[in-house]
């Protein structure tokens, strides 16, 4: 039924089909699974501020396949490119997957090539971090950083896939992750089709299995990981950190190196997304609070790197000094051989220097 | 339109009325107000399992109306007080009022004086903890500990109240509180009643409300409070004082003493309730998690009295150690001479040895 490229059982996020970018709509999850069909950049880039695609290695997968949609209809790839990258600030992917297909001789093929790097680099990432984890390892995760949040495969959820491949027998805890319930939607779906055991739970009850000694240690993914270890992630992320230092549990983040974004000195320079009050003033279309109520919405909190025991990307995990391990891993990756049609990811300032 | 005995414009929580018990229906807030009539035990028994009625010391007025109306009826109100007491395991409270109502001569009178004492002593409270809030202050809140959770006025929002009334001008962040967002729903609601300026967050959003230094404190509600200061509450409440810890800011919980429990010596004696997977799952007629989900709600958290700054009581603030200092208030709550119609709440059992 489902085409699923090698991913086993959960079908492509996003792929090029001929001028069409066709991505799962992560918004009908898990009642249905639909596939919305972009043709146009102008349907991309709603597509990308809906939330029907999101996540923010799929993200960098999207913002190329826009440039090249641009590119494959004859319009002008730069303010193709400067509207994709205005509808999410806080994804540094999108940035980074604009600007490689912008920079590319051939925008849709170097897309394509983001995609396959994507998941190659995911499945890597995964290896590295399964290392981490113990037998029967109880996994806490936030929000969705698994193959619907990538090309595939998945960061964080791609750590606790790679430990179950192993047969390490991970079972994980799922923080449903208010206001857009990515956890219970989407991760809870994804761990299922896997055959993962999980167990979804409201965000704020992760700080009592924690102090019942039901937790083994924390993974979430990033949105953007600064040059100092700082690291951007969904609403409730730095919550998680905190309680974890004080539970005394490994808390890592697993993201691959294109998520670091060596521009950003620290978290403070990470521009935060603040998403409409709706999306916390009701779910579908039941109204949780009294009109006029005033609401906040952060899209994003920002987690100190002190707080993180490790970063796992492709090209091992990072540890405090963040800074200058995150270069290194960055400069063992440029120096690694290059796998057949394999493009690189961008080298960190200071190692170009 | 609203009769509101005198406490300010949120109407009344429940009421007697010649073999009826009015309450309002919370599970309709903030869409619609509208009041539940339970004529027996048994429709008294689901308004209260049901969440038609919640909070701590409401409970405590519902069940000894519960033993009123078998009473009322000529029913066995030992029978009664046994399927009262069932229908939620933590609260403490409820016990305490069926108890009450059951040793009284006239439990129709008894119970109409928990309902007034209940008031009187929660605006004590209030005016007790008003004391320890800055002018201006900002104070985060979970779940509801206000009007609707008691007889009338509020505990942790009966502080809030007081301060307002002071002219201390406080504003509220109101944690959502999933599963049943008795924060957006109910909080949010009493609070723009009182015209206090709130906002609403996710509930994972408070660490980094805290982390940008826009909270200076924390004060919540309380189901039930052991001997030695342990404190269960609404889940979450122990996220909270975790990260109130980390960022250095004072953790309030706001109790009458029928609260405390002399009888469970911590919070490891209390027992804690565990509710159906559907308030997670879905919202309203929404399905959250696709079929066969493994969903855990506990209702409930223990904090450990170490991350209580203080309980505020009618009768004062108790602090570190608890055990003594909540022992003291106590005995200071009996020695006060008695209000008019007032009777005594039970003295602990060290208090009366």
């Amino acid at each position: 039924m489902v085409d699923d490229g090698g991913l086993g059982a959960i079908p492509k996020t996003i792929e090029w089909r001929d001028g069409i970018v066709r991505m799962i709509d992560q918004r009908r999850l898990p009642s249905e699974l639909c596939f919305l069909e972009a043709g146009s950049v102008y349907e991309l880039c709603n597509a990308i501020s809906s939330l029907a695609v999101r996540g923010a290695p799929a993200l960098g997968v999207a913002g190329a396949m826009g440039v090249a949609l641009a590119a494959y209809f004859g319009e002008d790839p730069r303010a193709a490119a400067e509207r994709i990258i205005a509808t999410r600030p806080t994804a540094v992917n999108l940035r980074w997957g604009v600007e490689r297909a912008l920079s590319a001789a051939d925008p849709v093929a170097e897309a394509k090539a983001i995609l396959a790097e994507d998941i190659a680099v995911n499945r890597q990432l995964g290896r590295v971090g399964a290392r981490l984890l113990p037998t029967a390892a109880r996994v806490l995760t936030h929000c969705n950083a698994g193959s619907l949040a990538c090309g595939g495969y998945g960061t964080a959820l791609g750590v606790i896939r790679a430990a179950h491949e192993a047969g390490l027998s991970p079972v994980v805890c799922v923080d449903e992750t208010r206001p857009l319930l990515q956890g219970s939607r989407l991760t809870a779906w994804e761990l299922s089709r896997l055959g993962i055991p999980a167990t979804v739970l409201v965000d704020s009850a992760a700080a009592s299995l924690m102090a019942r000694a039901e937790v083994d240690c924390v993974i979430v993914g990033a949105d953007r990981i600064a040059a100092n270890g700082d690291v951007a992630n969904k609403i409730g992320t730095y919550s998680l950190a905190v309680l974890a230092h004080y539970h005394h549990l490994p808390f890592y983040v697993a993201a691959p190196l294109s998520t670091v974004d060596f521009g950003s000195p620290n978290g403070a320079a990470i521009p935060l997304e603040q998403r409409g009050e709706d999306e916390v003033s009701s779910v579908g279309d039941q109204r949780l609070t009294s009109p006029g109520t005033r609401v906040i919405n952060p899209a994003f909190d920002v987690t100190p790197a002190k707080l993180v025991t490790g970063i796992v990307t492709e090209a091992g995990v990072a540890t405090c000094p963040y800074r200058r391990s995150l270069v290194r891993l960055a400069e063992t990756s440029l120096r690694r051989p290059r796998r057949k049609g394999e493009r690189r990811t961008t080298a960190p300032p200071s190692a170009t220097s």
